[in-house]
């Protein structure tokens, strides 16, 4: 039973937790803290996907019953940012298990001794699993491989694009399921008073390197862009995943320079807001790391497909908002009321998806239990009678 | 409302009976009978998806309901072999319709009369609803149009993939569901004793033109093999939807006297069976027209993925179809028991999908209620007073 795995998956993860917050915290460089909430997330996850997968589901119509089967091998790559929660044991790995699917995740090569501890757990509890290792080639490979029916992946856009045309290419072509790029615009309206102080944090905890970070503040309000900027650069920072995204990061407070006022506090990464009048390209696109921008403009800027986009509202800002949301609907996967993006439960309805860049496949989420239907497919039994099929109960585990 | 369109657009083809059945009758061949059952089956669905449509739905957690929005504007390629429940108003524009969506449709070139009458009645009826014509350059452009955020396609492996392609070379890939080759095998397992005469009709109504017609029966028997082909050959066919399939299905006659004993019939197109105990990777393929292969070999040959797979059983053939019934389900997207696959009811539980090269999206279906997740995405609420989100209804016709 792939719920029993799950479980025991879960179970070895807690049972090693010190060893996991140490190994993934020297190489990371996530505080303890948040190692913890997110071990306890991926747990948590591992057994509500068990259970959801275990209870499978039916559409029935007179003469059918339609029942889900697994698609068959999945490749899961790990992500870096979220080592436990989207790494090798994380929501794609637990989602195809819980689907009745074999895995083969590719270990992300900037932690080889998370990875070979997680690999190891993975080995000794899950059904079907194996992690493979190597750069940019040995994931084209795996996509390719023939045993392969389907791709979860978490990282850049230009690292999902590289994955979903090597999909598109193949003499049977698999679906991607790519989260990428998102700017998670936060929209404030005119009578929004809240205080700022969470906002600042969504932008730098985790040094900003969260999914959902807010990258973009649209407001109208001076006092509110400074009061904000303030808070932003008076947080504390850790060191970035990796040195490329610190350069990454470091680079674009120099760009940003050029295109508006930047507010900057202390520390490696440094973390910053850049204030802008003026809307420029660059403004729309995700920038990982402790950064956002405020923007003051009048005209609404243009954007691209996002995981989330967020309404911060005042009393008497009702039909604003109701004259915005549509709009917000149209291009977001979740929108978020009066709170910050970052932070994504683990709960039946949520959506973790969007449009284009966000990711390839705005129809799923990569959290939840709808995230298992990624990996199963429905079939039909027209007539087949209940004593012939019920064994085939062995393919929902 | 969408459904009110949908609704009005059923009446206006019922109205318009006599006319479609004479004009679409004289452009495909198809006889009256046959084209009546489609009209009703098809203003059956315009009404049942948009009841469908309308009635949405919600996944809810404490803090976040979560509703479904329209994708954007769809891309319908009308089939040519069901020029109504597939063609300019069929399941995918009605689908695409009930989700809220605009709707572009490719003509068939076939059919110039068929694609003006109905777009006709499209135009009066529907909102955001267009026609457009042309060949292979026109659907290219169609697909690459950045209106478009989806395509519904049914038609050949050729014509699909190239859209596939098209569509995943976009800068922002979009989803292709499309419908394109499938062998529908059956299996007849030892102890079977039905009659041979819906089967045979199974493989030559529509003069072998439908998505589900059975393409291989796999039997012990030489006794059952003799008497289906026979049951084919006696079958009366009528002329094939275009020229270009009427020489197909001839070539194929011609191929398959080389492959195994052919048993044929009388008529234009020819109906005929081609029995074989060698397996031929020709066996394994999708032929359009009233052909059948039966083989009596030992192995049980490989085969991909299809639409449907048909158990033909007997008394105490349960152990058998126990042990078969997996690997079918793997395989195909509905089984069917002691039936014929063709005939794909309109119903809430039907799976009308199936794994490459059936489908480009095994994970949906293009007939039934379930159609219209295609072109509508979850967007979740959180925290969203309901007083705010409601008029977002909007969004679900």
């Amino acid at each position: 039973m792939s719920r029993d795995a799950l479980y025991a998956c879960a179970k070895q993860l807690e049972d090693r937790a010190e060893e996991i917050v140490e190994v993934l915290g020297a190489e990371t460089g996530l505080l303890e803290g948040r190692l913890r909430a997110e071990l306890e997330r991926t747990t948590g996850q591992l057994r509500l996907l068990g259970d959801h997968g275990a209870a499978g589901w039916r559409r029935e119509s007179p003469g059918i019953v339609t029942v889900p089967v697994p698609v068959g091998t999945i490749a899961v790559f790990a992500a870096s940012n979220f080592p436990l929660a989207f790494g090798i044991l994380g929501g794609d790995t637990a989602s195809a298990v819980a689907a009745g699917c074999p895995v083969i995740v590719k270990a992300h090569p900037a932690q080889p001794r998370t990875s070979e501890l997680l690999a190891l757990i993975g080995s000794e509890t899950l059904p079907d699993f194996e992690v493979v290792y190597g750069g940019p080639d040995a994931s084209l490979s795996l996509v390719r491989d023939p045993r392969i029916k389907a791709v979860g992946f978490t990282g850049s856009l230009a690292g999902g694009r590289a994955l979903m045309d090597a999909a598109a290419a193949r003499p049977d072509p698999i679906p991607v399921y790519a989260e990428m790029s998102s700017l998670n615009p936060v929209f404030v309206l005119s009578n929004y008073d809240g205080d700022v102080a969470a906002l600042a944090a969504s932008v730098t905890n985790s040094s900003g390197q969260l999914c959902t970070k807010p990258g973009l503040v649209i407001t109208a309000s001076a006092e509110f862009a400074a009061s904000l900027a303030n808070a932003v650069a008076d947080s504390t920072t850790h060191r970035m995943l990796t040195p490329a995204m610190a350069a990454a990061h470091a680079a674009w407070q120099t760009e940003a320079e050029s295109l508006g006022e930047v507010v900057a506090g202390k520390g490696e990464p440094t973390p910053f807001s850049v204030i802008a009048h003026e809307w420029h390209p660059s403004f729309g696109e995700e920038h990982f790391g402790p950064s956002v921008v405020i923007y003051l403009g009048d005209e609404l800027p243009e954007w691209e497909g996002s995981l989330t986009a967020t309404i911060l509202a005042g009393a008497d800002d009702s039909a604003e908002a109701r004259a915005l949301l549509p709009a917000l609907m149209a291009k977001a996967g979740r929108i978020v009321w009066n709170s910050v993006p970052t932070g994504v439960a683990v709960v039946a309805a949520m959506q973790h998806g969007g449009p284009w860049p966000a990711t390839s496949a705005p129809w799923s989420t990569s959290v939840g239990p709808a995230s298992i239907e990624r990996f199963r497919r429905p079939v039909a039994l027209q007539g087949v009678p209940s004593e012939i099929w019920s064994p085939a109960g062995d393919l929902n585990p």
